[in-house]
């Protein structure tokens, strides 16, 4: 299992590029990975994602578990062939999604109890519930179930958010290494599925640090998670405090597992937290800002709607090579949001998708140029 | 002039394949001709219609000219340019959408007031301003201005109706014919748009046949209409009285132009048409009902909503190789129709835009192998 996770460069900013092989795809980090919620990146068909270099990709298990099901994605294979995607897939443990989405949620110290934001049915999800659920939708890589803590959180808040975090973490752990080879195509790849764990802690730091040393921790004999998540951030605080938590808790992840920080960011963010040592970033902003018309270009942020647009027949951002700028105008994708046209959400969607992925190529093309100048190889 | 519809093959049943050499594209007919309401079919990016071998699609003159306007469209190079469509367009008169769309219309000798359906704001269409408005739009070819007699019409309606259509169409006739030379792209193209007369008539075979005789008879040393259309069917009446129309109109249009039945039909009806004589065809249908789940099939149509297709991970039609068909389930396309997701309408648009182009596909080959056997060459 050593071999799963190739540092190939690192710099003495702590940037590094990695491959990361997983059972479906070995992947290139720093990566970005595209959220396809429930099942498809919104409005972008998977060839597309394909020919964008898109590596990995998300699933949400809250909305995949509620529709079509897991049991039913099971039964036809796991969810790379339910959507028909060969590369890889993460999905997520559900937690956010039942504390964002879902009404009348009660915690306790068993799991959650919530209604379902679909049709009002009840649910309840445990560290072993999402695991198990995970292992019917078989992604590549699972996430532990844990508690996002919201902010702003008081200490004492923090502190009891965190012990939960902390159990269900080892629970989530236990369950999966017990029932990992239940994943649909173990049989046919003959390679595990991968699970990671969150740190938490809210914006303390020293509550950050013992997250990640007792997650850590957890690694006894090789059994401990594959890689690790930094959760709970970009939920509101400044960005400062965002790039703060992020500082704390690298030095503490082991060199050679992954380090995901989960549901950031704006462009320049992504690029930041790469060039500091992240391997691994999603993030909903590229297709939701897409599909309220807003563009990422190397001008900066690009409102579509502007009327300024209107007659504007330069490319979206003059320096993109993707497909929409190669052939599409701003005037005419404005014409499109301003008609309501599906083409709209398809045609920003890629760009923003291209703009993202491209930057996270430019900044591993960086990292392996260092290898042979100022970088410190690992 | 006379060179631009070449006729390749005939049958005795009066099913002809040709080729129809227009400014950007020559068009290989009988054809089907996708429909791109606001400048985009919908849902569907152009380069997959163009791997669809789409040749020829439609905008509409009534959408455009309210939204974004013809005149920024001329600015902007004309449609093709706007659209980035290269291939070949065709634009109706703005008439039917008019009479459909449209609020508190008013019929006059002169032309159409109507208010429009997206602001309310008020607007008179004459067949000169049609001419204008779809000069500047610069498709392929234009349509005469008419009125789409509605059904039923009683006959003293059918007649007043027609009197109406055969004086726009020669007012339409001489303005385009003054005009279209100012096309944004003749001195580029160095060659005309083309403009299509339509047949009216109602359910009369009498009316029908005098529409298009006196349609024909406009063409006095070769400065009549480049092709004839056959206008006001499939709104509403049986099928029998659709192909009856169609039968008798055909045979008074002249063997070496194209003819054009509007807005068919079903799979089997635009097999029927062509096989006819009909050239070209355009409609709604297999993007509308794709939106709305329906899929044609080589085993007839298919509701993806259905339950039964939850866990069927059969392709949507198992004899169509489209890229859809080739990649994606129906349990996969069902969930992404129950979830609302906008992959839906763009994978089922696709699926049923190939079907109706690979129908037609199927027929130019048959028309084509009937060269040598019992087809009776023109």
């Amino acid at each position: 299992m050593s071999l799963q996770f190739n540092l190939l460069n690192q710099t003495a900013a702590g940037g590094r590029r990695a491959q990361l092989v997983l059972p479906h795809q070995a992947v290139e980090t720093p990566v970005f990975m595209p959220v396809g919620t429930a099942g498809t990146v919104k409005a972008v068909p998977q060839d597309v994602l394909e020919s964008l270099d898109a590596q990995i990709i998300l699933g949400n298990t809250y909305h995949l578990y509620l529709r079509p099901g897991h049991e039913a994605i099971r039964r036809m294979g796991g969810l790379h062939r339910f959507i028909s995607w060969p590369r890889a897939l993460l999905t997520d443990s559900g937690g956010f999604q039942v504390f964002s989405l879902s009404q009348l949620r009660k915690v306790s110290e068993e799991g959650v109890r919530f209604r379902s934001h679909l049709d009002g049915s009840s649910h309840f999800f445990t560290p072993e519930h999402s695991m198990d659920v995970q292992i019917a939708l078989g992604a590549d890589i699972a996430m532990a179930f844990d508690e996002c803590t919201e902010y702003p959180a008081d200490r004492t808040r923090a502190e009891e958010s965190l012990r939960l975090t902390m159990a269900w973490a080892r629970r989530s752990l236990d369950h999966f290494t017990a029932h990992k080879h239940e994943v649909p195509w173990f049989e046919e790849k003959g390679r595990c599925m991968q699970c990671f764990g969150i740190v938490q802690g809210g914006m303390y730091r020293d509550l950050r640090r013992e997250s990640a040393e007792r997650l850590v921790e957890m690694d006894q004999a090789g059994s401990g998670f594959d890689g690790y998540a930094i959760g709970g951030l970009s939920v509101g605080e400044p960005r400062d405090l965002t790039m703060e938590m992020i500082a704390e808790v690298l030095p503490l992840l082991p060199k050679d597992k992954p380090r995901y920080v989960m549901g950031v960011g704006y462009p320049d963010e992504i690029e930041q937290y790469a060039r500091m040592g992240v391997d691994m970033m999603d993030c909903v902003l590229p297709t939701r800002a897409a599909r309220h018309g807003l563009l990422f270009t190397s001008e900066g942020r690009l409102n579509i709607k502007g009327k300024k647009y209107a007659e504007d027949q330069g490319p979206p951002d003059p320096a993109c090579d993707c497909m929409v700028c190669r052939r599409y105008s701003r005037a005419y994708l404005r014409h499109l949001m301003q008609a309501g046209e599906a083409l709209s959400g398809t045609l920003n969607s890629i760009h923003n998708l291209a703009y993202y992925l491209g930057i996270m190529k430019r900044v591993r093309a960086s990292l392996a140029r260092r290898e042979a100048g100022v970088s410190t190889p690992a």
